[in-house]
């Protein structure tokens, strides 16, 4: 999982409570006990930390708190009140406050619920899990830290002022260069002023989004999709509409695709993952993509092209990515460097067309530039013998992973559970017999150490709540063997607790 | 100049030419004789690479150009055409197009023409300056680039995994206590929960105004206000308001400010910069700010503070930020190490107060996190002893720049020149007798190998045309009076030719 939810240090979370929980829980409770009656004005907070012999500022927080919990509100520029009656989900409320209100009121309650999902989620893996299949990458010993460290130590000592002087321009001109060679390979070709550096490809996805759609329009996206792009769709004031992009198909349905075209004036872009889809881990065929982009050309809509997962291909012959096939300059093409080789060091980039200018000056008021010292890292790394071998050998390492964890799977999980095949990347993704909730299967696991991403995070609906997707991007071995053992029982255990 | 504009190398510019200027060039004459008539289909890129002997993106590249230019247009999904006449200005045509419909015509044009200033001051000052006091940095040989690498590179010693883990969270728990024990010594009291590390100030202040707006909203800003603000509410689709911050009074004007939200039902916040602001230098007395929050209390705005300056004080007893008055969370407060440690680090970082939950999720989805390596380059920097010397001594060198420099323009600038007095921080501003075109003062100077930032950059209006700003963080020595001496003597030469 891309970490979409923010975690909290536990240690900070401990000395928090010391402060201002204390006071806020015993309001709290003088307010559930009828103490403090409805509509009553709390103190000022400059008197009441006089009262309580506290700071300023741990009342402060107290009365956010509680506002927060629903049990006071703030009447603008008077104060804090007791609020009329507790309310629970407040945060969903204020949740649904803060969206602009051109969305109609359905999808806000859908994307609402699925932001409860993800803090069920969130919850439930606070502690360190022993197998993280839930996480967005593949096992952390799998990356070349150790190369890109050296790598940054030696361009420190040569170079003190990479991390001092003023970042210009739209990207370091050596990773141009070496992105520019890279992507060549796949057959797109491109100049350096076609490729502006950003801050991982989140950035870039949202720089495409926000050059191309205003708030209000509507956004295609596969189903299932990455949840992180729900979450930016919703934050940027637009409209996801889902087009069905079946697992074990060729990608998103053409036939609904070209339905949902023709029915919704509103569409402004489509964003697809034709290789290697997070989560399905589905490629687009060769015909699929033709066909896509006639299709699309009829309408007038941007295709916004996500390929972090596009060096992923264990095929001799990989797939080539939509923006190969971009005369006019028509695909944003978006990238990054965070599944491949390094999250820690947040670099992406985007290829944008027509759009790239536009896109350029989105990015300077956005957050001026990229740093610098990571890009020069990357170029160095991109340009040195140790990326083709890591390439290689990370494939290797994937393809290896595949066989094993899906026999595992046919072996332990309920009968009637389908597995996709992917040709490239680390995502498995299990569709059990239904009804089942993999939620609720997700909270017997975490006991066990185990964390999965439940089908219900890949979309607005509840449709794939039967649905779950494994990171099986680890060394395979007996321990990852009695973990799926584990996953699987607890399925099975579930089916039979059903039907008994 | 805080580099708003798109620096490309020129190397590339020349390489580029080689490739598809040449054709283009060919093709715009065939335009301009009519030998190619308008309404003219152009033959499909394939067709005309084969034709050419050149590759398809070549020719896809070549009639971008020619789009930009006026001299084609695309017709969606068809093909390129020869445009009716061409459009000399198309690039503004564009910038038009691509601004949110909401806005009104005069702001646009405004900023359109803003656009055109900034793009003049790059234009002129695309070879480096020998003096470019248009930057927005103190000189480079002031700030700590050895201290920082040699902590980079001992971290990267220590924690190879520090540019490969992924980052998450709001930030290294390490700097938020450095940062909260700097802020404190300001009077801001946060706890780790308070604070979100951004990239750089520009992501603070973009998250803010996200935070606080819709499109269509109006933002009160100061006058003279920093450029980059004004692109930054033109790309997020909302409306500048200038209201008068005299650069010889207390910052902004509290009785236009509270006329200005009076008679503008629309405007949801105020951007300032209480503690030296660009470009003025001004600082707002402790009763302007008293002030000031007793005005913004009537009103439901939110003011966001920008105080990338705030710890350039020249004063034994510096002021403190608006965010050290904050009781109730309301107050927004963006800052930065890029203006006084390293504007490489790209490191900001902003406290919301009841904002922060929702600025936290807007930061998620816009870049997801920030690298965590520059986070603990600056977290150990702040914790040393280097740091307090290197603050004492940047002040101490600003301080000793203020007089000599103010001493030349007296001595220099044509009688009658106003120049401001800050108590902090790199900004001279200069009012010149008007009328006069401090732009075209500027393009005599480059060939000097000098330059400025034009008041006409500071507003969407005119109203600055005659002022100019200087950057003096650099060492005083013979060569910048010299330099002051020749800006002052071309501004003298242009008085006595207008009026002879």
């Amino acid at each position: 999982m891309q970490s979409p939810i923010v975690h909290r240090s536990r240690k900070f979370e401990t000395v928090m409570q010391h402060t201002y929980h204390r006071i806020a829980r015993s309001l709290q409770k003088s307010i559930e006990a009828g103490h403090l009656t409805p509509g009553e004005k709390l103190p000022s907070v400059r008197a009441y930390a006089q009262t309580m012999g506290v700071s300023v500022s741990t009342v402060t927080r107290c009365y956010r708190h509680l506002e927060t919990s629903g049990h006071v509100v703030a009447r603008l520029k008077s104060g804090m009140y007791v609020a009329d009656r507790p309310i629970a989900k407040s945060r969903q409320r204020r949740h649904l406050e803060t969206t602009p209100s051109k969305a109609p009121p359905l999808e806000l309650q859908k994307l609402a619920s699925l932001q409860d999902r993800l803090t069920q989620l969130h919850s439930l893996t606070t502690q360190p899990m022993r197998f993280a299949l839930h996480l967005a990458n593949a096992d952390a010993q799998w990356y070349p830290n150790e190369a890109l460290a050296r790598i940054g130590q030696r361009l420190l000592r040569s170079q003190p002022q990479l991390l001092g002087s003023y970042p210009t321009g739209t990207g370091l001109p050596a990773l141009k260069q070496a992105l520019i060679r890279h992507l060549a390979s796949s057959g797109v070709d491109l100049e350096p002023d076609d490729i502006l550096i950003t801050q991982g490809s989140t950035e870039a996805m949202q720089l495409a989004l926000r050059a191309v759609t205003q708030p209000g329009d509507t956004v295609i996206v596969e189903s299932p999709v990455y949840f992180g792009l729900l979450q930016m769709l919703e934050a940027l004031g637009l409209k996801a509409l889902e087009v069905p992009s079946p697992a074990h198909c060729n990608g998103i349905s053409l036939e609904a695709l070209e339905y949902a075209l023709e029915h919704n004036r509103s569409v402004k872009a489509i964003v697809l993952m034709p290789r290697f889809q997070n989560p399905s881990g589905t490629t687009m065929s060769l015909t699929a993509k033709r066909q896509l982009i006639k299709i699309i050309s009829a309408y007038p809509v941007t295709l916004i092209e996500d390929d972090v997962f596009g060096d992923f291909s264990a095929a001799t012959e990989p797939p080539q990515p939509l923006k190969a096939w971009d005369r006019m300059g028509e695909i944003i093409y978006c990238a990054g460097a965070s599944k491949s080789i390094a999250p820690g060091l947040r670099i992406g980039w985007i290829a944008a067309g027509r759009h790239q200018q536009r896109i350029n000056s989105l990015k300077l008021s956005s957050s001026l530039s990229t740093p610098i010292f990571e890009q020069a890292v990357l170029a160095e790394y991109l340009n040195s013998n140790a990326f083709p071998v890591h390439m290689r050998t990370l494939r290797q390492r994937l393809k290896t992973c595949v066989q094993p964890a899906q026999d595992a799977i046919r072996r332990y999980f309920p009968k009637g559970t389908k597995i996709t095949c992917p040709d490239g990347g680390w995502w498995l993704w299990l569709e059990l017999p239904e009804p089942f909730d993999a939620m609720d299967l997700l909270r017997s696991c975490v006991s066990h150490g185990i964390a999965f991403a439940p089908g219900a995070l890949f979309s607005g609906s509840a449709k794939f709540q039967h649905c779950l997707r494994l990171n099986i991007g680890r060394p395979w071995d007996r321990d990852m063997d009695s973990c799926l053992k584990t996953i699987g029982s607890l399925a099975c255990a579930r089916y039979q607790n059903t039907h008994q």
